[in-house]
């Protein structure tokens, strides 16, 4: 099956070149312009296919694959309406710097002059959430476009690569086997950079070091930082979002920037040093009236040890070697109380998740208003991998969630998942489902988007019945055991704190995925 | 509440500014960016606020509205992301020139350099989808640049108006009311094309008339579109899709340009002569191997005897005058035999529906794979008024009927809506249910993206398990009852036709929405 025959069209080049360079899961919600590609993938046989029902599902799915298998999956989306759909969860994806490989099918050429019904401007739709665009041009040079774009996907720290697929190219003959091509390394450490900051280490100023990205994925690269910090009496922050986490029990907790604009400031205010190591200069998620934009505070001075494009464990080898540092040993927190029976509020949830979560988890966070109180739980919890929404479009979770699993087949899957968010893109479950992904859903059921309800006080109104309506989520309530069932999933609603461990323990137990609905 | 003080933010200058443009719906999923627009909307109280769950819902339901209101809404988008996720059916409501005028929502222009987690390209995601986009510039322009916009929206036939609301304009004070401004009419006759639609009437070859848009939703216009063809015996035809069409008993049946492409092709076959009347030359929706593009045949004389930026109706009467045409009678069609009890299939659908809609009812049509068999119905069931998805991204039926119901809270919709295309959107089932739309969604539970088989077909292949698993909705089944009773809305599942037509009956007597699971 998988020996390159030597007619091949233009899909079957594609989908044999980028097997041979290592992608071997395509996540796709394809139409007719992709047909040529189903065929392909069905007759070739060398991925796993993975339907979502809808592009969101598709794009949030192919992240969690890549953050949990390092390498990016290839996605199949349909034109220019297509990719909107998919559009959200890419900017989340765009922002973390993970890696991603779309293929975007396109009418036929010959076709594109006519204006048909789904006729819209393919690249313009696509060019604002891709790092790199380009539009295959005939069947012989097609699979080397998608080597160029899979090379580009992964450069690190990872990209977006969007290559536009023609119908025609895809069913033409004269498709050929295109080499892999080796993805760009990180950008070099900077001397000067590196002499600043250790310089500021050395000032005796408060310091703080601001991490992220690949730092915050490798325990010996977090194992020397904080052995700079201690040398040094540094603070060591992460961004408000990260892409994954390596946490819990043995491992080093990181505090985050909080999001909440005057708890950012105030984190941030004692400092007059700051550097930036795989992070760029912290930043209001939004504007508002009377509050800076920029989180630091005015005059600290910042240093770019390693930019996002650079490579922090490195660079921080570096800093160590030249302050004489040594990695740290991580020390545990203690432990949190085990929580009373009693409603689940956002004082015990930490605690119980911390109690309840299985080992070796990967937890998806996209707990929004209830996620200050929740992140808690991971740095007492058993060994974890925590990913979180990213780009700030909600709508991540569930799907994340179905890719991390299809990553790792091993590991327990647990979504601390908004309700608000959720109904973006809960079709996503179905994936799960039909993937018998091993993933719990933790549904934080406040009934409300309870963060914007932050965000109105915060330009300085006070909600009448009107802003609640477009705030709220009752009428009706949102019945989501119901929803899960309607796609194939179990689940049940508990309302109280030490139902919410058990039924996290029972979850976790069995293979396939589960929904817990919990009132908050 | 409703008089405008002196001093107002932008946000409610552009409130109040639209209100006295006319209007007075909001559909809105918003965000941290629109907070001010979210107190403007609460304070000002002059529209009706709609919140979807998701933002496809948004723009799907404001196109709803506007087919049957007969004037645009407004929608409230949240950045890059949020547009993105309500560009499908923008999509859909450009390709039909239904009026829209959307508030994007921005980071505050001081904000904008700072790469913030959800900034991105605004303007680049909205330019594809909008025919008409401009950033608002400070509080004093703000309503006058929505009021251009909704004059754009407001032209004749209608236009997607995008403007981009930076957080800080909105919140800033010197909002100023502006005028209400004039809509553009219609491009006027052209009498040299008037003189070649005679002439090809008066030439004696097979002639077709092509009629969209206006002339579908004009039942004057309808008769004197018959009556032209009876004295000249031309035949009609509308386009494959079409935004609105009045059909039933005592109207006129109108046969349109089918899908499939052979059927497609095989109808224009016999025509030498073709006019076009708001009505673009049919193309196919996609290209296939071997098919042409064009569906009328090479060398078919066609005149446009007015594009879809004219006005059908005058321009029919000015052709009945030129030939002496006379405003036909509608004759209805023989009523097709009641069902008798047994599985749903396409054979016995359009029979089922056409005694069992309900009268003056709107129809959503949506069916994409069972439409074929399901139009039928359209012709020979009460008065009836039919809403079709336009640009072929699916994802329209429910959001659209949220819509329509809105605008005629008077009046039962059905909404006929495929299983597969029901996912993308199906988080309008809770708009259904808070706003109390009298909405019966029947979905059409054929468990397949039945329609691409057919397209994998027509590139020429055979699908192996592989491609299937892409195009089949199995494993696990959805079982939309317990989806609909997750978002409030009641429903049932039939298998037998005479129990379809039941339950069609029984809902369309409730008020509210229900939803029927057809197994066909």
């Amino acid at each position: 099956m998988s020996t390159a025959p030597k007619d091949m069209n233009g899909a079957e080049s594609v989908v044999r070149s980028l097997h041979a360079g290592g992608v071997d899961v395509c996540f796709a919600n394809p139409g007719t312009s992709e047909m040529q590609f189903v065929d392909a993938l069905d007759r070739t046989k060398l991925m796993r296919c993975v339907l979502g029902l809808f592009e969101g599902v598709v794009t949030g799915a192919a992240d969690g694959y890549a953050r949990m298998a390092g390498k990016p999956a290839v996605t199949l989306l349909h034109l220019a309406p297509g990719f909107a759909n998919a559009a959200a969860n890419l900017h989340n994806a765009r922002k973390a710097r993970v890696p991603m490989l779309n293929l975007v099918g396109d009418h036929a050429l010959r076709h594109q002059k006519f204006d048909a019904p789904l006729s819209a401007d393919v690249e313009g739709a696509c060019a604002p959430f891709s790092d790199w665009l380009r539009s295959g041009r005939d069947a012989g040079s097609f699979a080397a476009d998608a080597m160029t774009a899979l090379a580009v996907a992964k450069g690190q720290p990872g990209r977006i690569a969007t290559l536009i697929a023609p119908a025609d190219i895809g069913w033409d003959a004269g498709g050929k086997m295109a080499e892999v091509i080796a993805p760009k390394g990180p950008t070099p450490l900077d001397e000067h950079a590196l002499s600043a900051a250790v310089a500021a280490l050395e000032s005796g100023e408060r310091t703080v070091i601001i991490a992220g990205n690949t730092v915050l994925e490798d325990t010996d690269a977090l194992a020397l930082l904080h052995g700079i910090a201690e040398k040094t009496g540094a603070d060591i922050l992460a961004p408000t979002s990260n892409r994954r986490m390596e946490r819990g029990r043995g491992r080093f907790a990181v505090d985050k920037i909080p999001y909440p604009i005057n708890a950012a400031l105030e984190t941030l205010a004692p400092y007059t040093r700051a550097i930036l190591v795989e992070a760029p200069p912290p930043v209001a998620f939004f504007a508002y009236p009377g509050k800076p934009s920029l989180l630091l505070p005015v005059g600290c001075n910042t240093v770019t040890l390693a930019d996002v494009d650079g490579h922090g464990p490195s660079a921080l080898a570096a800093l160590a070697d030249r302050i004489g540092a040594k990695r740290s040993q991580p020390r545990d927190l203690p432990a949190l109380p085990v929580p009373q029976a009693g409603a689940i509020t956002l004082k015990n949830i930490a605690a119980a998740l911390a109690h309840a979560l299985p080992d070796n988890a990967i937890i998806v966070d996209e707990a929004v208003s209830s996620g200050g109180a929740t992140f808690e739980a991971g740095d007492t919890a058993a060994p974890n991998t925590w990913l979180a929404l990213t780009g700030g479009s909600i709508g991540i979770g569930i799907p994340l969630s179905a890719g991390a699993a299809i990553a790792c087949p091993d590991r327990p899957v647990i979504t601390l998942q908004a309700d608000g968010s959720a109904m973006y893109t809960i079709q996503a479950l179905w994936t799960q489902a039909r993937e018998n992904a091993n993933v719990t859903t933790i549904i934080l059921a406040n009934r409300s988007y309870e963060i914007l309800k932050g965000e109105l006080h915060n330009v300085g109104a006070q909600p009448g019945p009107d802003a609640l309506s477009m705030l709220n989520l009752d009428r009706p309530h949102l019945d989501f055991v119901a929803l899960a069932k309607g796609m194939g999933v179990p689940g049940r609603r508990v309302e109280d704190v030490t139902d919410l461990m058990r039924a996290i323990k029972d979850a976790a137990k069995e293979p396939g995925p589960y929904l817990i609905e919990a009132a908050v």
